[in-house]
Parts: C-alpha cells; sequence; structure tokens
C-alpha cells in the first residue's frame, strides 16, 4: 500500500523503516532535511514539501502524521488539507489530546476528508519491530487502513475503538496508567533502598520481571536500567512529564471518577522538579510557631 | 532430591506437583486428610503427621512449609524443629512477615537449622507451573536447595537475596507494588467506563497488553477476566486485601519513604469495603452548617 | 453610599441587610420578585428591573452583583453594562473562576467600567454580620468602595489583593484550603469512630475548638454538627462540591504545585458519589485471576 | 489542691506556673537542677529527687508527668510508683501512645494507684494562660483532679473522655488532624506563590483568619508567621515529625480507615527530608529507557 509520512523523529522515523520491512510504498517528508536525506538513503521516497508528498500519492490518499502534539499537528493539516481530495485519509499518530482529535475530525469531515486518531504506544523499539496502536474514527477510513496496522503491530497490536477521538482518549488513560505503574515500582524500589537489606536491584527487577505478578515491561525495563548503573547513582530523581498524565487527570476530574493513585504519581513528578517547596516552609514556620520546634535555617 | 512438603493448600499443592513434574521425591503433609489423600493418588508420597514426614527424610533434610501466615507458621515449627537436627533446612514459603522470618531464623540457628525465608509469586498456575521466589537465608542452606528452584521456576524467576529476612521482604514490597499497579489499571477502566466513549474493555485490555509500554501479566489478567465479564456487572467492588500492601505502608513509614501510590491504593481498598463513610458525613454536615447545602437524608 | 444589590440569595440577602444595618442606602433587584417583595417590607428599595435599579443610583454607580458564577453574571453584565458610564463599578461577588473574572475586568474596563472580583467567605451568618471577602482590581475603584467594605466585614475581614482576578483566585485557593480542612478532621472522626473507644464526638469537637492547636471556626461547626445528632445517623455521607476545589486542583497541574492534599479531598468527594465503583471491580476481578480470591458477587 | 510536677521542660514548666497562678500548691522536680532552681525562683516548691516529691506530696497524692514519650515516661513510673500508696493519681501528660498507656493503666491498677493519661494541646502558650487537654482513665481519679484541669484549661478547654487510653487516642488523632490542616493551609499558599498574582501573604494570612470558613489558630500562625518572614526566605521546607501523625496513620490502618488527607500530610513530611530521591531516579531511568527521554546527570 502507497502511504505518505510527515514527521522523522524517532516514532515517525521508525514507523517508516517498520512500514517498509512490509512491503509498503512510504513517501516520506519532515521539515528537517537531514532526516529527509537519511531516510532516503535507506531506500525510501523522500520528499521536501508537503505539497510534494500529497502529488506522490493516489486517491484515496493515506497521509500519517507523526509530529508534536498542538500546533505544529494544525500547521500541517492547514497545508496538507486544501490539497486533499473527498475520501483521502489522514491519520494523527502523535500524543494528542483527544479534544483536538474530535475537532480536527469534524473540521475534516467538512471537507470529505477522513480523519483518524492514532494513539501510538510501545517506544521507539515498538515503532521500529512491533508498534501498538489504539486508533479512533470512521469505519469507512478504517476499513482500508487497517491491513497497514496488521503489518506494522506486534499481534493483538491494535485497536480500532470505533469513535472519532477513542483513539487518543485510550492513549491518554494508557498514559495514566503508565504514570501509576511506574511510581508504584519506584516507590517500591525506594523501599528497598533505604531498607536494612542490601539488596542487588538489577536482580531483584529481574527476579519480579519473571513469573511473578508483577512481571511486566516496565519490570524488563527496570532491570535493563539497573544493568547500567547499578544504584543510579549518576543521575537525578527529576521527574518529567509530558502531558497525557494531567490530561488524565483532569479528564478525571470532569468525569468525577476518583483516580488517588494516578493523581498523585503526578503531583510526584511535579514534586521532584524542586529541591525545596513553600508548602514546606510554612508547615515548618507553623510548628515552630505553635510547638517551638526548631526549623532549618537556609 | 527428596523434599517434605507441609501444606497442601492451592500453594503447596501445586508446587508439590510442579516438584514431583522435575523428578523430586516429595513427602507431603497436611493437616488436611483429603488433600493428603488426593495428592497420594496422584502418586506423591503422603503422610499423616509432621512427625512421619521427619521419619521419611534423610540429613540434611529439607522442609518446605506452605501454610497460612502467622500462628500456623509457628505451631508447624513447634512441632517441627526439636524434630530435626542441625545442618537441616526449613524452606518457609508463606506470605510471612519479614520480621517474623528474622525472628525464627535467629531462633532455629540456635539449633543449628537453617531457616529460608521465601517469598513466593506468580499466583496458582505459577505454582504448578514455573514459580517466582525470592529468598533470603543462609548463603550455606541456600547452596544445597538451588537446584530444586531452578527446576520449578520459570527461567530467571528466583533470586537469593543473601541475608536472612530479606525474602520475605522483596514478596512484601512485590505486593506492595502490585497494589499500586493494579489500582492504576483499575482507574484506567474507571476512567474509560464513565467517558462519553463506549468502549470494549476486553479488546482495550488486549491492545493495552500487546507491544504497549504498559503490557503486563497483570493487563493479560484484566483481559481475561473482562472476556468472562465484559462489564464485570456480576461482581461487587469489594477490594479485600491479605496484609503485604499494609506491611509495605507500615514499613515505609517506619524508613520515613514517601509512597504515596502503594498508600493510596490500600487505602482505597478500605475504602472499598463500606458503603458509606463516617468521614463522608461529617463533610455533608459540615457543608450544611456553613453553607446552608442540602445533606443527603438517609 | 448608595450600592445596587442585583441578586438576593441567601447571600445578597444577607449582605444588604448587613450594609442597611450600617446605614447604606440599597437599590436591590432579584429575578424572584418575591425576594425583592421580603426585602423591600424590610425597608429596603426594591426595584423590578435593572434598568430600573441603574435608573436609582448616581454617577459613579456601583452595583453589587451577587448571582450564581458562570452565564448568571454574563446575563446580568450584558444587560447592566450598557446602562452603566465610565467611571461606575461593579462587585462581582459570587464564586466565579478567576479566569472570567479577567476576561470580564478586560472587557469592562474597555468601556471605562470598573470591575472589583470579589471573593466572599463566612457563610450566611458572615454575610449578614461580619462578612470576609478578598478583592481584585483597579485601585481607582477599590478606594471609593472601600468604606463599604469596612462596615460590613468582620474586623481584619477584607482584602485588597491589588490585581484584576486576585480576589477571585484567593476565594478559589480558600476554597481549596477548606477541603483539606474538612477532609482532615473527617478523618479524624472517623478514625474514633472505628476505634475501641466510645466516644461524645459533640463533646470531643468542644474540646478540639477550644484551646487546641487545631481550633477553628470549622470545628465549631463539628460540634454544633453532633449537637443536632450525635452520631449523624440521620444522614449519608455524600460529599457534593460546588467548584472551587476543582478549580484549584486544576490550577495546581497548571502551575505544576503538587497539592496531594487538597487534590485527595477532592477526589474522596468524587469517590463519595458512588455506592460501588468501577475500579473496586477491576482489582476484585484480578485478585480471583491471578490468586483465586473470591469476589463478592452482586 | 497540691500536686507534683514531673518534668519541667516548656510545657511542664508553664504548667506549673499555670496551677501556680491558680493557687495550687506545686511540688516541681526535674533531672535537670537548672530548671528546679529557676522554678524555685519564682516561689515554687522545687526538690531535687522523685523520693523527695512524693514525700511531700500527702495521701491522696497527685502526680503529673510531663516528661518525653516513652522510656523517661517508664523510667519515671519506675522509681514514682514503688513510692505511692492505693489511691494515688498519676497523670501522665506526654505524648505518649495510647496502647503505652493502656499498658500503663494495668499495670498500676494493680498497686491500686490511679492513671490518667491525659492528652495536652495548645502549645507553649496554652500551658501557660489556658491549656487543652484530653483525659482517660478512671472517673474516680477524674473527680478528684477535675478542679485542676477546670482552672488551668481554657474555657471548655478540657474534656475527661472515660477509657483508659481515650485521652492519649484523642491527642493522638487531633495531631493527625493537624498535619492535614497543615498541608492544606501550605499547600493553599504554594499555589498562591506559584501563581501570575504577587500576594502578601501576610495579609492573605490575616483576612482568611478573620471572618473566613477557614479562620482558625493555625491561620493565625501564619500570619505571625508571615509578619516575621514575608515570603520565608530564611528557612527550608524541611518538615520533621514527632510521632502522633504516623501513630494516627498506623491506627487508621489497623481499623482499616481510608485517611488518605492524614496520611498523605505524613508522606510529604517525609518527602520534605531529602533533596532527591530514589524513586524519582527510577521514574527518570524508565522514561529514558521506553522513550529516550532525556534524564538529568547529577
Amino acid at each position: 500500500m502507497k502511504i505518505g509520512m510527515i514527521g522523522l523523529g524517532k516514532m515517525g522515523y521508525n514507523l517508516v523503516m517498520n512500514l517498509k520491512d512490509h512491503g509498503h510504498d512510504v513517501v516520506a517528508y519532515d521539515v528537517n532535511e537531514e532526516s529527509v536525506a537519511k531516510i532516503t538513503a535507506e531506500g525510501v521516497d523522500g520528499v521536501s514539501s508537503i505539497e510534494q508528498l500529497v502529488e506522490r500519492l493516489e486517491a484515496p490518499r493515506i497521509v500519517w502524521l507523526m509530529v508534536p502534539a498542538g500546533k505544529p499537528v494544525d500547521d500541517v493539516l492547514e497545508t496538507l488539507v486544501p490539497r486533499l481530495s473527498a475520501g483521502d485519509i489522514v491519520i494523527e499518530g502523535g500524543n494528542s489530546h483527544y479534544k483536538e482529535s474530535l475537532r480536527r475530525h469534524k473540521h475534516l469531515k467538512e471537507k470529505g476528508v477522513y480523519f483518524l486518531d492514532c494513539g501510538t504506544s510501545g517506544g521507539v523499539e515498538g515503532a521500529r519491530y512491533g508498534v501498538c496502536t489504539m486508533i479512533g474514527g470512521d469505519p469507512e477510513a478504517w476499513e482500508i487502513v487497517e491491513p497497514l496496522f496488521r503489518d506494522i503491530s506486534v499481534e493483538h497490536g491494535y485497536h480500532f475503538a470505533g469513535q472519532p477521538g477513542a483513539g487518543h482518549f485510550l492513549k491518554m488513560v494508557h498514559n495514566g496508567i503508565e504514570y501509576g505503574m511506574m511510581q508504584a515500582i519506584a516507590e517500591g524500589f525506594e523501599v528497598l533502598h533505604k531498607s536494612e537489606f542490601d539488596f542487588d536491584y538489577e536482580k531483584v527487577a529481574r527476579v519480579w520481571g519473571h513469573g511473578s505478578v508483577i512481571r511486566s515491561w516496565l519490570m524488563d525495563l527496570t532491570e535493563r536500567a539497573f544493568s547500567k548503573d547499578p544504584k543510579l547513582e549518576s543521575i537525578k530523581g527529576v521527574m518529567h512529564s509530558s502531558g497525557e498524565g494531567k490530561w488524565t487527570v483532569e479528564t478525571a476530574l470532569d468525569l468525577q471518577v476518583a483516580t488517588p493513585v494516578i493523581a498523585m504519581s503526578l503531583l510526584m513528578r511535579y514534586r521532584s522538579l524542586e529541591e525545596d517547596t513553600f508548602h514546606g516552609k510554612v508547615v515548618a514556620a507553623l510548628r515552630n510557631e505553635f510547638g517551638g520546634h526548631a526549623v532549618v535555617k537556609k
């Protein structure tokens, strides 16, 4: 099948290679000319503009966007959509908020262009050798592109959820769960770390990753991380976040769902961004006021 | 190798069958005569008392206890230990608190008997076909029994942590992590459930279990649970707990480790044990007092 | 001073009476004619339309809005503002989101009308006998109206924070703190309730309200609530919420501030809205899958 | 009334002065001779041993212990109790765990000596000018000492809860609530601190302390703390804790009561004890493993 890919970052590049491995004919574009040159060297049809990309495809055109969420997606769509025809299909594979996808779906529908929102998981390795995707949008469009997803996914690794926005919604919640799982694993290792025992964390992660109830890819990755740095002494515990965890909590608040574990995972990430806190100062000052307890001076 | 097994519940029974499959010679005992009869019918050497079990073994004897944590373990040890000789080995495979194991290790050491504390994971299936174990205790004893563990475990599925108590400590923390992971998954599905979308939870669990970052045995089990009851309409959301999660939180408090996710997982279990709460009444009454907000009458 | 009041609900009505007690001349309007009639019977100048209200005031007019947050405020402003002149002052005393107040401030400023956002606390009693307010907006307008606030407030009970939106921001955070305090008190009483002791909650609330570190108006109200219903047996623990707690958490997420206590207070309110949960079912089903633990059937 | 006081720290010293102000005749002892000398200079009957203290009192003797919880209490009791007679009364006013008080009550009862467990709140100022106490123990003993409590307490500021251990249980839960309230207030100020507004925290604390729903002694103390250091720039946000908050959470776990707010308050205190965390490192390492997200190097 012929498909256009816009965005050749870590994920997009590997998806193209994955598609190519499965015999698909990819026209690839990125604002970064080096990325285009690099993938052209791999035998992919790299182009230097969105216009060119559209010209190389035949109706119904399939264009996969793998660009950062937010403005970049809208910028690409602004250039792309006027060049598409009714019946063409846009797959948006970034980490977009599902409400953005609902808006875009509606907007493209007015022009007769199909919009599939596609949450993508599995990391960079997954993109290359077996991706995991959750897709929302119109069934007519899905029928056309399903073979692509069958090829590039790990077995059972794609799911068409049948409603616009549902793909990015599933990805958002997936990431919320991911935050909770990661924090749970991390807290466990901190308990080990502060305990009276002297554990080999790599070996602990290995045994927990084999046959236990908590075996998981995240535990395998934990093992891998400790194999490189047994006590993680080279890094700081600063936990950045990229949005979906926050969106999950915000959505939960809107739906009045109690999600304490996902919420606390997120809040601990924020907490990790600073070495000292204002709330800590207030509590310390209060303890001093009522009980004369000593404060730690700066 | 010859080994005695005391306790033929779900876990013990399956461990015996697992040992037997690997050519080990098991002498099996349980207070429940039916269990003994049942396993004898499978060709295992069932006995009717701990005394008899000890007699059938040769020094250095290896006796595996798979009985409920707490008093049952002490009761068995009270009968068993006086009949053992220096150099014999007791493996305690239940969900005991690691401090109990430290106490027992010390007590048996005085009599020259080795005590290995062994945390066991992987559920009933694991016990039967490939268990996951974390073991603490004396290296001399471990050297003798390691071949047993190699045989009955899933690959990479056992770890000798090298200090008395370390096995049960690892199992305790494993379960703490398990609580957090389960609650994270469960919260995610509740967000789906309350959302504007109409998801097929079994299919969602399947795609999340294949190729995603959150793929895990727990996600596979989630898929399995939804395959039996698509909306879990037949059951109530009452979340019981069996101790290790609580111990993990208590230990974290003693070590002054912040474990918000594990703690909240535990607290939500307690919350689930009741339909209404006293704290809810107090808040509702207060809102009524200061703002005249309506309360829900019983 | 002459002032118009739009909105004669619980809060607005009592504020008018409070203003009247302090010699101010109030023109009062509400969509509900009965409220207008009732307050007219108290000797207040009740009017039957916003147009009429504006006509009775002299420039610079001062109009206080005490209507529900959201659309009602915008609806009133739509009718009111075109009838106002440059230099007139609108005080918006409802529980509005501070971003709405920023928008309205900007909008009215274009017409030369001052907009003061005013967070109001202290409950119905406070409105009547000594209110607590936090005000944002332009200092020129504040200078004019400060005497009004001095009269109707409890001592030290008003604060002009000096920037548009700051009043409603302070009120929002005030309510976030309120959620946390209420939940803390409520959790404490639940611990008492489940304990081995047989406490008299009214007396406990009384002693905690007198001389202790946690003495507070909320503790006084707790005493009052228990004086009416010693074990709160007549009500259910359903904890509704009216928005500001949620806004506080959302704002904290936007600012990347860890607010675990305020967040958990909010989530426990959501949790209280249902007797059973979907996340509970998922956890119960999982425990059954891996450990064969019994589930509670519906 | 004549009473012996053992322990002349911040609390004990001020309680003696408070008792003296109300005409009571206090015999005072402390291991620290300087404290005894200092209070003797105030006209109090300071003694140099527990033996001497007992000799100066007449049956039924009333001895108040105001020494640190734990071993110091047991040490004093070991010396004191053999010198007491049936019918004498020991008041233990420290921050002891209620289970210790139950044990001590039982132990003293065997000798016919009454033991009243007395939780003390209100800080150092309270001890001096109007204390708040919660008392457990035998009603016969309470009847004798109630006049003392009436004198030294703020109005409504003492409560006899009627069962051994109940006094210290109430104090424990009081402190749990205190943790939650303090953290709620502190989180609110952190939201202000990170916001787009430029607040004067002292003035905010003042307005919140006058007429608002969250007015409380803790808010008054917050105002006082900000009056000394407007942005708390001189101190670090290290939040120590002295036990009762932890005991409250442990007790809640034993009673299976969900206390998320009190628990999170405690965990944030532990979190504040370190600048970096091991769990943060694990999460950061995992994000790097699956998504190639950059870590912060040390």
